[in-house]
């Protein structure tokens, strides 16, 4: 039996107290600022408002004052913070996670930097904790929506970071029947290519959409198209993955995490929204109040390619479905999938 | 205006009928022996009995004794023979294709040799064309179904061949402003990329029915597994990509392929049906009378691997789905999908 320690109350970090509990470890959730409601909820009765599922009997709740209480005597701590957490993460809880804590961030995402450089979250993290101190950062990847692990749904994903022997120690606390963990030192890879998803899961919904409009039902669905901008998705995360400098293999951790993104939530609405004709600011006001990774990596990624190829490091024309995606959300153009610009020859 | 023979009437080959007369050409569509109910109705009234759909107004329809009224003149011909009619098609009609006449093959598949080599079906044609005859043998591969391709859905594919002459040539014929198409000269690589798309998908489509079984309600979906297998899915297809032959950039199509494999047809069908519980027996049974490439792939694919395995050019490890999908088939085991054997530790 261990101490693990979940910072942040969202729904993957709490889908993940089901394997956790059911290996018999102590968990101590807490929730992040604007977690008030949820940890308030749970304390009344283990039911979680936002994923909908009533977590196990045996947690210990915590509001975020409590924090360094619930870290006490941690063997192990889970970060769930969002993307748009980032810098609270990094500026008020890093100095607080003693160096005698690992910690596995579940939270997928880059940043760019100045000269076009993408870094996963895992990294700044490691770059942004105070002067001096060396904490064991680690991440999971991979396709796994919270709703299904929660219902234990067989999940495979990957765990990565720096030490093996932490990565092993991580598999043991939380590996069950249903939740299947590959380890991996490649962190740039497994977290670049399950973040770069998100942009493109936008790209292959735009299809649904499409085909919507072209029907003129909603529901109606077509597998060519979505198969078509699939594979051109894969395509180019397979050449950013190079660029990045991640491993090639970890293309499959990226198609898997496309895969079950294209199938749920918040990014197929906005791709399907976008498809069917509506403006970005249309769609965007269609589901008002939502977090959108989508967007934000969306434009993370593009950015960061067009001053690559600023520095003829790479060509614009190897990345026309990032391209297209980013001049709908950042430039307002219509939907006009570029599709001959997917076709090659290659002798 | 270019004269096209479509030779065999399925419903691929049919659907590519609609760019083909939309591009202005004279088109011929012969029926193989089994399509003669499909041509007599189409002669009637353009309806395609299979395909469901009504085909342009003035196409020819010929019946197989026609075959050669039908070829006179023709400026390219296309081929639509299913993997059951290979001998057939290899026998009886390459002798009758001028060598004039350069021919793309719709076909997907492979066989396999005794050494374990895998070839793919436009090789297969190559070798039993007539001694000293040398015809112009061009494929297409990637992810478009028959229906969605005959109602217009943008699709994108791979034609491929020894001559980039002849597959301009072919673009020329049968681009549109929705079929769009890719050249390449690594016939190995597409159309092995391709050919093993059904294998797995069945083996994806596992989880659709094990989600029922999980569920106790037909019709629930879960997608972090169906995500687990398709990741596994597009790694063990990378690892027989290298080991054919071909080039890995051709995963593209593979992935693509197999998600348009995924949410089609009778692959999906005999994959939810096992995933539910039934024997391979009884999803047969289920499904009577229709033709299943996945069965007759995996079956192939399997015992290619185990006897390179044989041989110590490949470990069977590596392919722990395809190994399943292959007992499942072919030794009546249950299904039990080895999920642990995915996981791996990667230094």
């Amino acid at each position: 039996m261990s101490v693990i320690t979940f910072i942040c109350a969202g729904q993957m970090a709490s889908a993940i107290t089901f394997p956790a509990m059911e290996n018999g470890h102590e968990v101590r959730l807490v929730g992040s600022p604007l977690d008030r409601e949820i940890i308030d909820g749970l304390k009344k009765d283990n039911f979680h408002i936002t994923l909908k599922r009533t977590l196990h009997d045996g947690i210990k709740y915590y509001q975020i004052e409590e924090l360094e209480e619930a870290l006490e005597g941690a063997d192990a701590a889970l970060c769930g913070v969002s993307s748009f957490g980032l810098d609270w993460f990094c500026d008020e809880i890093l100095p607080v996670i003693p160096e005698s804590v690992p910690l596995l961030s579940v939270t997928k995402g880059m940043v760019d930097l100045d000269d076009g450089t993408l870094v996963p979250y895992p990294v700044i993290f490691e770059e942004r904790q105070p002067e001096g101190k060396n904490l064991d950062i680690n991440a999971i990847g991979g396709p796994c929506t919270s709703y299904e692990l929660a219902d234990h749904d067989h999940s495979h994903v990957a765990f990565c970071g720096k030490n093996m022997e932490t990565l092993k120690m991580f598999k043991d606390l939380l590996a069950t029947d249903y939740y299947h963990i590959t380890l991996s030192k490649d962190v740039v890879g497994v977290e670049c290519a399950v973040a770069m998803k998100n942009a493109y899961a936008l790209g292959v919904t735009l299809a649904v959409g499409l085909s919507e409009k072209m029907e003129g039902k909603i529901g109606i669905q077509h597998y060519n198209s979505q198969a078509a901008l699939f594979g051109q998705s894969v395509k180019e995360m397979t050449k950013l993955l190079q660029l990045i400098g991640g491993g090639p293999e970890n293309i499959v951790h990226g198609a898997g995490d496309l895969y079950v993104t294209v199938f749920g939530g918040r990014t197929r609405k906005i791709g399907t929204l976008l498809g069917r004709g509506l403006s970005f600011d249309e769609a965007m006001e269609e589901l008002q109040g939502v977090t959108l990774e989508s967007i934000v990596i969306a434009t993370r990624t593009a950015r960061a390619v067009r001053k690559l190829a600023d520095r003829g490091v790479v060509s614009l024309d190897e990345f026309p479905l990032l391209m297209h995606v980013d001049s709908i959300i950042n430039e307002g153009a219509e939907v006009n999938i570029p599709w001959d610009d997917f076709t090659m020859i290659k002798e």
